[in-house]
């Protein structure tokens, strides 16, 4: 299922943000929130924006929610207001409904009333944000398995001038650097004589301690 | 510089998974909320949890703020508040100070008066979800630059039994498979060979619009 | 499954009038609520009474309601709480769990996580006014079906002394008289000889629209 | 005295199940309540619907409250404004007042000042919950007196195929089954020929005593 | 029957004059406030004073208020408070209950159930003061009818050294001075011979229209 | 100076009675209050009633507030609005400002800002009702000096057919009965041979103490 | 009359400054607030800080206020605790009594009762910064009549190195500079010899318009 | 630079004062406020008054704030709201931005964001009462450095008919008399010869130390 059409209830930080970007991507949004003020300042932006109560089904009703493909619940600190209009998308057929989750009991709930998808925004960037804090060269990350992550992180001053064949990582840490990301352009698959400069970023894959350990002893 | 301990101030949902996980990564951190029940919640978990009104020089200089690698100014709602407690951990001598913003705006005075960064967590993840949202088997992703981008791409049953040579990617699309996770290991630069099963987790990278292109083209 | 204990969680109205009559029935009784006062007052009359937060599940873990047979959720007002603290008995081993709700919504989503009967008091109870408002006489009833009810009529001052064969209800509206409830004693499955008299109450089964006729024909 | 009109004041769960349920009765309603929303919701539904302060002499005699046969006080929380609105009420002239209250002592204020009934929505509620909470096979019940009950019983599956001769409740018991309502239709007077089946229901009367022997003895 | 006792419940500027007063004139005076600041003021001055909710039966109960010959409701603001309380005092058995309306619809549930006395001081003093304000020599006066009053009058400056016989108010205007108070005593039935001085108060008798046409023909 | 017009500001209990009671003795009042409902509630009775903020003194200026004899601040519970205005009405020009204290230290402000005559309603009625409590005859009464009163009291009916010659008043308590109102009339200065009877009222003058005697001896 | 003591109540911003330089200054400051958090906040830097309602007689008596030479009323924001403070410090017999004033009606009451200086500091502050702002070499300033004023003017770069007697400014604008301020100590009454440089303060008196002309022809 | 045009952000005490005191002094004043109230009082006064959020980016330079010379942030009581107009301010261009701190850590954020100048009222004018408050002969001063003050002293009796020569006061205590302020206008530069009187007002350069030995010495 190709999913073009996407309403986004609750425009606050989290439901602006999405809804932005998702008009950015190219897709249709429809926004509603409560907030009159909030629906102004999206009024230009997003393909609707409406002030309306979402937990009352007839308003949903004649906004036609029951036709888009994707509906997501933002709504910033309401759960009960989150809880009943995630389960009025869901009695009016929308296909895909996710929703963001204040707590974990909240999630819960979501999840017993037929949410597709439940988000936790914030606990998810917590754990992002304490990872970048604690290794102060990562970029970014992807966790692929418990074990195996990927890694983007800046090349350190004092890693530059070093070919990828001196610095073994694969021999030395078990890591290996799948791509570096270079001021003129970005090397996939880098060879041994590839040499990395304060600039670049590269892309390494490992399991987290293989990591710990490769920036540990390289990076100082 | 070796960060070893942190001080969060503002144990909201953000606040409180971000202390969460540094205690988990094996870190010091004290926690701090002006609301007693948060901070009961959490005493057990954190090194040291504290019920403060951070916008008290006197407070933080007491709770010996200004020994701290890092602050973490993660408060919920109250931009002076905010701002207050961020100019506090700069004038206090901590060492580097990371900061919340709730709006554009927030965001500039904390740069204006000294915070070393300043995240942004629900604009994050708004635009992480949307990119999660239009493309389903996105599973996480990172932005390399402007243009490229590594994502982690659960394979779909349409793609069960092909092999690398038969996809082609590179060739086809111009993006590069980099990794297949699969349930028995991780195969880092996979060859030709291998094959993709449907339980099976791909890390390709490729710029976003070639990656558009090989979901659109090979995932039905 | 024979039930002996309950627990009550909220102590307004309903709940109070709930717990007293089951603790006057000869079951056991732990009624929860967060107004002091209201747990205060009913500390005398039930088995156990309890000030607490019902939302925070260590609170209930700790209080042993994972051990009762079967839950009341009397919730007052806050729907978001009723709701919370539904899947928390559900998700504790409750076996029975019986909510109220303040809304057709509200009640969709209790039956949607779980909860095993739900009940509208406030909507049950306007319904039954209304019989009784309408036709005097109705002192209660029971909906035996779409179409037959049990009505207990007073005997109205115009049918003293008239006995059941004169009456002849079956033959002329359809409807049978299975009960006379005299002051000196119960007549039950009357014969055409039993006479009425003021002070009479009798219970009378038929269609609505029989009992409906009854009424506007022999009563003035 | 034959009611025709109703005047419903408070318009909350209560009054409004009340007042559609007189609607559905044929009879004309008009509501009042002091929420404009509230009023909005049933405006489709009641004969008139108006938002007042019904605690205003001039505003309910302008309403021409003093023609209807009957006004209900069925206001939510305000006691204050039910005892004024009930005073006016009688002192305009209304034939039959019925109030609601929220307290005993509530209910002791309006029976001085001349409300000709006072019911006790929750109260009443919460007792007849218990009863069918206790006894997991009834249905609905009346009192026909302190000793006395019908009993609206689903037939248990270890009564099906049972006859009522063989089943002989009234020697063994003392209560009689005064009806059986079959899928088929419901079966009057029933003789000892007749056989229960498990999605029958039966009517039976005798004295609470009589009735709870019969349930513990015959239903497992 | 001789009231010796007094329970008076709100001590506002009234209850709290009212109290005072009665303490000035020998009797014992039970003071009840729910505001505990109030209470303390008047502990000193009072038998007893004591912070209480006066609408919860038990409190006036175990306050013993049920021995008190006369209770005074003397609520300010909260009809609610002041109507519940009323019925509390007369069900308790308090011979007789005296209670401050605050409107005359107020004053008529006070009436209806059951108070002895509705008093409306702010509308009485409301009255009084503007007869003293429209005749400047007013001092105060008594309503023995409809038709007659008694006034106090300061005698004015015009009228110093006049004689009774000279006045001969009796025979220009019908009314009679029957009393002057002189600042060396006052005299009682005076005689023609008597003179006015300007420090002294005449009190006369006299229909409404004489006493006006007095004060409007003899003081300039 | 004879007053004719009144500006009364504030339109409570108190000032609405006195505004109420100024037009019935066939006076001009303008009426302000900041509560539009009031204003609405007067504007049929007064000769002009305003909704307006009386601290502002364009808005006493533009509503010509100088022109008027008498300014009466009878503004309910706000100290500071009842200052701030009363001080305008001098500074306007206003010929007589009268105020209502809510205490003595507010009653010393308006006295210092040279309000002419500073009036305590509450206080006042708090201490004349007092005094028709203890005595229960007493129907009203007016203090002449520290010593005497003339008090209007219910004759009883144990002095029902009692002459005055034999009640004897003079020599017995030394008070005299200057009047007795009758059903059929006043009598002014009654003799020896007027008898009372039940229905009558007698007006009295003595010492407080005489009367008291009078009462305790002469009505059981 | 020299003031040794002062007591200030209301420790706002304002307040506590004063409070604070008074202190500086040698003498004895008791402090009142009835917010404890400010009291607490001045408990060690002023002789005496107490937390208290000024408004209560009692409590001032109590604290031995009649005994300080000078009372300063510095309430914030609550006009009427501002006043009755204010009476209350007369009528204990406080010598002198200063206070600040809200608006101009309410510096008209405190003078009416009896205040003896009335400050309006955001009012003076705001006059005094809006001179500051038009001419941006100036300093201070003093109004000594409302023709001329000193004026503490900053040297600017364009009279660096120019003598008095070049500068010429009695015979050209008619303004004297009485004193020049510079780095190495203050010249007072400096002759023609005597050469400004940039970092110097001059001193000049004159009329508002010789001085501002003194500023646009010589200063650019 | 001449600064023509001024915006003032916040028009309370201190922000209106100022505005008047510009738009008396012949300057443009555009005035911003919330308070809808606020702005219609002093739009007469005003070269424009407008009500706006000041803390809306797009308000801002809908208003075309850029093209004034120099804001004013004169905002009450909210931290959050000056903080964030300041940085607007700045962020759009003018020139030159003051602001008003509340505390000392508020003075410090406006200053790390680039307000030019920060104000603190009310803890200015505490200190400058203060000084008042204990000379009382002191009308005003400057502060020329940390030991020199030019005071404003009222000539007190016991100096009437005293000449400057007599007076000595360079010789005596140091400090200079620079002028003499008489009603009939002022003397500047004063010899000997000049003689004062009670109602004239000196002028005196002096360290702080003298001037005080000269008040002590001087003044009784």
């Amino acid at each position: 299922m190709k999913i073009n059409q996407f309403v986004i209830i609750g425009l606050g930080r989290f439901g602006s943000s999405l809804a932005r970007e998702l008009i950015e991507l190219g897709y249709d949004v429809l926004g509603i929130d409560k907030d009159e003020e909030v629906v102004q300042d999206l009024s230009q932006v997003l393909t609707h924006a409406v002030t309306a109560e979402s937990t009352d089904e007839e308003v949903l009703r004649s906004l036609g929610v029951r036709n888009f493909d994707c509906g997501v619940v933002a709504i910033g600190d309401d759960i009960q207001a989150s809880i009943l209009t995630a389960i009025l998308l869901k009695d009016l057929g929308v296909k895909k409904v996710v929703a963001k989750a204040m707590t974990e009991l909240h999630g819960r709930v979501l999840e017993k009333i037929g949410v597709d998808r439940v988000v936790y925004p914030e606990r998810d960037m917590g754990i992002r944000v304490a990872h970048q804090l604690v290794s102060p060269n990562l970029l970014d990350y992807i966790e692929l398995s418990k074990d195996y992550t990927i890694a983007e992180l800046a090349v350190p001053k004092c890693l530059s001038g070093v070919s990828l064949q001196d610095l073994n990582a694969r021999a030395r840490f078990g890591c290996s650097i799948v791509a570096i990301n270079k001021p003129k352009g970005i090397i996939i698959a880098p060879t041994g004589n590839d040499v990395l400069t304060e600039k670049d970023v590269m892309v390494i894959i490992g399991t987290n301690q293989q990591i710990e350990e490769f920036e540990d002893s390289v990076i100082h």
